[in-house]
């Protein structure tokens, strides 16, 4: 019997049952998952009058914000389980140029899948310019035990 | 005639005058100034039950946001300055343990302050439990030129 | 006329007009540039027995080291000038499994080039395996002035 | 039967243990332990020539190495065990002012101890000056299980 792709990758969830557990579980908050994949996630945030400083820029906690929550979708991907309690360990981000726009992006990539910690880079940017990223960010989440 | 500490430390701006400063260009945040000298700076929040987690915990990002906010107003006690240009450059976060309580507070302590640059050391912790800290982080402000 | 790319692009060094530089300033590096253009850069380190720790594994430092040349050289790649002065101004590493072999390797990615600054993000591997990176990192160089 | 402070805090191993044990696993190494406590480790290194950059400039790796190697002292101080095993989970380091000096000197002081994990903070001087830090440092070390 040959073996197959799914022996060692788990299914990755869909983007909409990641969307239904924040809708449940975090009800204000305004981040969806726009892709999911087993080595990268996309997440998607329409900005609030709230969040932008003097000049309309985009604040840099919201840009934090919306790269650890590309990371933790990524988490589901890597590991193919909806798992709302994975937690962040640690975050590090440069912010690259000034963030203005309505629309605010982020995809965070695979760099590595473990027993413990999913470790991933995210790459934020506003309306459809992802070729001039804001902000870059890596990050370790560590999975519940 | 004698030189005095005048000469190379720039007098501190109040906390007065910070925190006036804040309400006037970020009318909707909830961040506060409660110490100021020329090598620390205190934060101060009182949480929203919106940036509670399952669980009532802080989220990440909050934490983030008063870490950052301690880290910029470092840059007014190091520079003598009320700088609301000053912009972060990048900061890296570690989280601890689960924050819960109803005030989020964070100390940032000097590093170095530089013609361009200021970087500090931060540790966030919840209501009076300073020696318990729920992150700890560091990062670099760039001063406007 | 027309205006072209050259108008805007500097000519990427060679990664001989690099590596010269290297020996003739840092005549006891291990490390050499093995390819650059405007937004990447790949830096090679023969491991020296030194550099292993108990069961063969390549100390972290060395792995930092590498990732810190690459994006040294990156930096001579995205302004378009050997610039031995440019200077880390933060870097930001993460382990992500052991790392056996005897060549390490490390790729930097350009994410901004700025007047002041370059930041990049790094993967480092050994031997063959680049889809099995033992370590990622970000950071940020600072250019004289 | 009082209880003591015994009962939740290990005694720590002494400076001239964990240096036998450098010695004895890492004969190449040029750090050694100068002081541990259960929530500090202070690291040495008499830097080399060949450690030095032109201007006799320290290396940022060699900082790096030994902002690294207090932090794994920190590791066997905060625990109350000798782990040669512990490793490097990710360590972010900022580049202060430039090193220069015949003894480098790296204090961890310890932000968390936990189950998995030991995170700490880092400032690197040299020679006598640790009131003009070179460097400031965060990371997490994790424990073997």
């Amino acid at each position: 019997m040959p073996s197959t792709i799914d022996d060692v990758m788990p299914p990755v969830p869909t983007v909409d049952a990641v969307n239904e557990m924040i809708e449940h579980l975090f009800p204000g908050s305004n981040n969806t998952c726009e892709g999911l994949g087993s080595d990268f996630a996309i997440a998607m945030r329409e900005v609030a009058d709230s969040e932008l400083r003097p000049g309309a820029f985009i604040s840099g906690p919201s840009q934090f914000g919306l790269a650890d929550a590309a990371l933790w979708y990524l988490v589901f991907g890597a590991t193919g389980r909806i798992e709302p309690m994975a937690l962040t360990s640690e975050l590090s981000i440069r912010f690259l140029r000034p963030a203005q726009g309505r629309v605010l992006w982020a995809r965070a990539t695979l760099d590595v899948s473990g027993r413990r910690n999913v470790v991933g880079t995210v790459r934020v940017w506003c309306d459809d310019r992802e070729h001039k990223p804001t902000a870059t960010a890596q990050g370790t989440y560590v999975l519940p035990h």
